[in-house]
């Protein structure tokens, strides 16, 4: 029988996830019920949002907290190689949500889709900038931010997946973009590759606060939003009138189990005329070809590159998810399997 | 010479505002340079945001904190008793931001507009409901709300100016309206008097987060938020997906002269895919003449009560503005002059 290596939650990480907080096993692969299909997967997706379910009692309307010593939950893409679905025939490409593992038994009882995929790009980048993390730069940026030519577009976590896509998405709308990173070296990458007219590095010792004040005198139009936390808090006082906030994650408070940091500056939404949403990609699934197939003529047109930072094997998968919630890795992180 | 009957600024309040904050004093009504025109003032506004210019520092893209020993700021109403400006004869009946006083002078550099009043209603009323009290309930409630029939829209400080009226537009609007104010007399005047579906005493020892999940366990559609702090981060655990929040007012953040209560619930935004924003009345200056007439027409229907609050005399302000920061008073407090 084939074996079905999974990385495991062994323990509820403290803070930072380290490596330790993994392990990885071998089983055997389930036999498949009515109505199930398995799943060969090919490329597992590293999220950093999903480290908010690994802590006790994340539950939430949208996910419930990982389960100990389960697989760790993530986005998957894969090939189905048995079935007893019929509407997911043996060879069917699906992108699904399911856990760091070979094989993955779906039903449709769970998340998942098929993929059409356009045999001129690599497979991969429909977990990157065609999947779910392009969706969320272009949806969020696009359909909260709602940009206009001018517009100051401030990004933080420049250089994450999401991130570097919204700052070239808003390059290409005509925006002046302007990246928070956490090194000097992503600084120069950002501006370099991805076309950033400035990137902050908040690591820096003059600190993030002068490096907005000197940057963005007048404020921004769009803060796209990754981080969260104290980070959004200083964002909020460099709002331009009617500027729009767009809340997709909160990188900085997924290692907490308590209250998140308190945000001071609402009051600012009232004398800005601001205003700020939150979003999720897959509310816009019918809107997914639209997306995909913009993303992907600026892909071809040279205008937007997008950015994968590959680990290879189950085993590292564990490695690179610490890399990115560290900002140690750049753009998209994918384990090939 | 007419004598000028002014309310200063004595002291900066330290927390709550007390009489003792302000004097009344009197003097000379001066006499007019080109392009002004005096106004004696027949209603002065009373307006819980202004207390925030009270504070030391309390300089924003709005306004400038309120100097001490001189007229405290406020919206006025009267009519022009002398002119040196062509567009403003004697006569004229106007609204305009300028101070607790007896006679106002204003010029093209004040905010300052024409006041086309119905004689059908009673000219205060165009400081209530048909003025920036009521335009703020109108725009906020329907452009930054949007409800729709069924919706759950909650309203703090519901028994105030502007709640008072945001609960009624909500009902006519075929929502289910739920209303949080400080006693039980009001919470009965609010359901017997104005037509909420259920009012919640933010003050009862059941505390306010137990009523809300016993009134609202699915939460809310819409918050309309006047009070800010603690209850809106109380609210903001309470969203329906892709609910809304109409940040008006803050209240409860107003006697403060440091950092503003954190908000420690802004992932709820991203999880429920809800909003927020800000506003202010002046913002829709052009749409005024629709709303305007829209309220008149409910409340000739009987549609919508407006309720004021009267007192007599400038004397009389520092006593109204006290009562109407710490919830004595009901809707809207005008003194009269």
């Amino acid at each position: 029988m084939r074996q079905n290596k999974q990385v495991i939650l062994k323990q509820r990480p403290q803070g930072a996830a380290t490596k330790s907080d993994f392990s990885v096993c071998a089983g055997d692969v389930p036999s498949l019920d009515s109505g199930q299909f398995l799943v060969r997967n090919l490329y597992l997706s590293l999220d950093a949002g999903f480290r908010k379910w690994m802590n006790q009692g994340a539950d939430d309307n949208y996910l419930t907290a990982m389960p100990l010593d389960a697989p760790v939950q993530s986005i998957v893409l894969g090939q189905v190689i048995e079935t007893r679905h019929p509407s997911y025939p043996i060879g069917t490409l699906v992108l699904g949500r399911k856990a760091w593992e070979g094989y993955s038994t779906f039903s449709d009882a769970d998340f998942v889709q098929k993929l059409e995929s356009d045999p001129s790009f690599p497979l991969h980048e429909y977990l990157a900038a065609l999947g779910p993390t392009g969706l969320t730069a272009y949806f969020g940026l696009l359909d909260i931010g709602q940009p206009r030519p001018g517009d100051i577009v401030l990004v933080s976590a420049a250089g994450g997946a999401v991130g570097s896509v919204v700052g070239q998405i808003a390059r290409i709308k005509g925006c002046r973009t302007i990246g928070i990173t956490s090194s000097p070296e992503k600084c120069s990458w950002l501006k370099e590759s991805l076309g950033y007219d400035a990137v902050l590095n908040h690591r820096a010792p003059e600190g993030l606060e002068a490096q907005i004040r000197r940057e963005l005198p007048e404020g921004f139009d769009i803060y796209f939003d990754n981080v969260g936390g104290r980070m959004l808090d200083l964002a909020l006082q460099n709002m331009k009138e009617r500027a729009r906030v767009v809340l997709c994650g909160a990188i900085s408070e997924y290692d907490k189990t308590g209250s998140h940091t308190g945000i001071h500056h609402m009051w600012e939404f009232v004398t800005k005329r601001a205003s700020a949403a939150g979003f999720m990609f897959s509310d816009y699934v019918e809107r997914y070809p639209e997306a995909i197939r913009q993303m992907a003529e600026w892909i071809r047109q040279g205008k937007l590159r997008s950015v994968v930072e590959f680990y290879e094997g189950i085993e590292e998968t564990p490695r690179a998810f610490c890399d990115m919630m560290s900002g140690k890795s750049r753009g998209k992180c994918i384990v090939k399997i």
